[in-house]
């Protein structure tokens, strides 16, 4: 695999940070969460003065070979593909949050199980159509994962080179909660049972029947010798690109802000190989996802938004960046107390 | 006081637009409470194509008697109107919020213990320079608590009339964590320590003085008649306003953005009055402050957000605006499964 030089911010302005945020006209901690995004940022670009410029949100699309047996989703794999050109139409849901905070939104085609025109607005860095079914043989090849890890890291360095330091990640791929599941489980060690969901769906049978296949899938797959390993086992495209990605958003210093579930999951495999990209990462939002949940509390973070959530496509990261701004927005222009002649309390 | 004429938005479209949200690109009830929000606009605009014009937010600024005793905050009585100029000058986290999310900004001087020049961008209708102190007094005459009233629906009538149809209040003045806590305890019957949180400060010896104050206060005013009653007893001239704006908002089928504590006693006033007015409010967060997440379980409602801010100034509107904005913008602008042509599951 590509290597990445990651590294965790200095904390040599972690002082002055925190003395701008004290000092400006509103009581100590008043702005709460935002006052640590703002320390945050000025942290990752090293500046008591962070702009964010260009927000960007990838959306990665994938098969999954799971989804051919029509047990882990309601929704047919061809759903993929059919929310991809909506995606190109411009009329998803990550469409009109993106339009209306003003995000640019790219459409990769990482895996996806059909033949897209190359004249469509789409990055065009299908691996394969879809991934093998993780219930007979491993989902993709160690090559096919460092080709999407690759490709995922080449995709980001882009959108930074036109500007972004604030980048976000969203997917869409059928059964890929699933491929989630799994490697949730293998990275944090909790029983499957923790890590499913409904999915997209909201049907119990469905999923006590999706948690009996991945039970089976995790027992075929007992002899996963590395993090590389449990990725090229479970996962889509999808997240394998995700995974190149966050690595590389992180070596090039820029806000992270991380979706839901399945974003959630190519985080945790670029932790277990770069623990310090946890540093870069904002999380948008805590999803209705059962899995997600679990997640989080085992990273210990709180996300900005608890909006019962459960679409991806980077729905959530997109509804959290206006915070993120706002956080930003504070600590560049709201005066101190000095420069407002405002009476500060003794402190 | 001046009559309000205030009704529950009809039910007629209610299934029309569960139905458009419903065949959204999405898994059902997918995008979660933001689904809650595109109908309640759809509802109070009575559309299947709701609009949000020139968001507003109105800050109205008092002072309060029960400040010049200096136990119930830390910060001197001054600050209310140091904050007025801040506000004129663009400084403080209002200013920084309402900028990034486009939201027109006015600022009110209800009652503050200071003389602003005429010239300065200021809605100049002061009632007096503070309330009395409610130790020893009623806060404000009956007289001066209806004008209140009535000039808050003016400045809200005047904000419709220039385009706007979602509107925000906030507030500014020293000691009016005191004036919320005593209403709140009035109009749900919670006791004082309930009410009562550490506002701005975050001592606690300062908050068990506050408590045993509020509680004398309460002894001294054990005869109040009226919600009026309560709201001349123990508001400031800023929460009477805010009183008058919120029912003026209603009549005009505007959406409501409740910002924090001090916004939602003022909002529980005016419920006492018309309980109608509760369909026309969207809640903007929770704010860390206590009497405000007890309030809101009175209430049973769940707020957009939960950043822990407790800064008042209607921050916590600015910055849900952009969700209720994303909502409206999701049900406008997403691709149903039919015109996306995208496979939805049988249902």
């Amino acid at each position: 695999m590509k290597t990445f030089h990651i590294e965790a911010p200095s904390k040599q302005l972690d002082a002055a940070l925190t003395e701008k945020i004290n000092l400006k006209t509103k009581p100590l901690g008043a702005l709460g969460v935002l006052e640590q995004i703002a320390f945050q940022v000025g942290k990752i670009q090293q500046t008591l003065s962070p702009q964010l410029n260009n927000p960007t949100i990838i959306v990665f699309a994938g098969d999954h070979g799971i989804a051919e047996e029509g047990v882990v989703n309601p929704y047919p794999q061809a759903v993929t593909a059919q929310m991809v050109y909506n995606f190109v139409q411009g009329g998803a849901a990550i469409n009109a949050f993106s339009q209306l905070n003003n995000i640019k939104l790219e459409v990769v085609d990482a895996g996806v199980a059909h033949d897209f025109d190359p004249s469509l607005p789409i990055i065009h860095t299908k691996i394969a159509y879809g991934t093998a079914n993780y219930r007979l043989q491993k989902a993709m090849t160690d090559a096919q994962r460092d080709i999407a890890i690759k490709a995922g890291a080449i995709i980001v360095k882009s959108a930074f080179e036109q500007g972004s330091n604030m980048i976000g990640f969203g997917e869409m791929g059928i059964g890929n909660t699933s491929a989630a599941a799994l490697l949730m489980s293998y990275f944090t060690q909790a029983p499957i049972e923790d890590c499913t969901g409904a999915g997209t769906s909201h049907n119990n049978d469905l999923l006590q029947r999706k948690i009996e296949v991945l039970k089976s899938v995790q027992a075929f797959h007992a002899n996963i010798t590395s993090p590389l390993d449990a990725l090229a086992t479970f996962g889509g495209f999808e997240i394998a690109m995700m995974v190149g990605a966050i690595l590389q958003a992180a070596e090039l210093k820029m806000v992270i802000v991380i979706d839901g579930f399945i974003v959630s999951t190519a985080l945790l495999t670029a932790l277990a190989l770069y623990p310090a990209v946890i540093e870069y990462c904002v999380f948008a939002h805590t999803s209705h996802e059962n899995g997600h949940q679990a997640l989080l509390r085992n990273l210990a973070v709180k996300p900005l938004l608890q909006l019962d959530l459960r679409l991806g496509e980077g729905t959530g990261a997109a509804l959290a960046m206006p915070l993120i701004q706002a956080a930003v927005a504070f600590l560049n222009n709201m005066s101190s107390f000095a420069e407002a002649k405002v009476s500060n309390i003794e402190s």
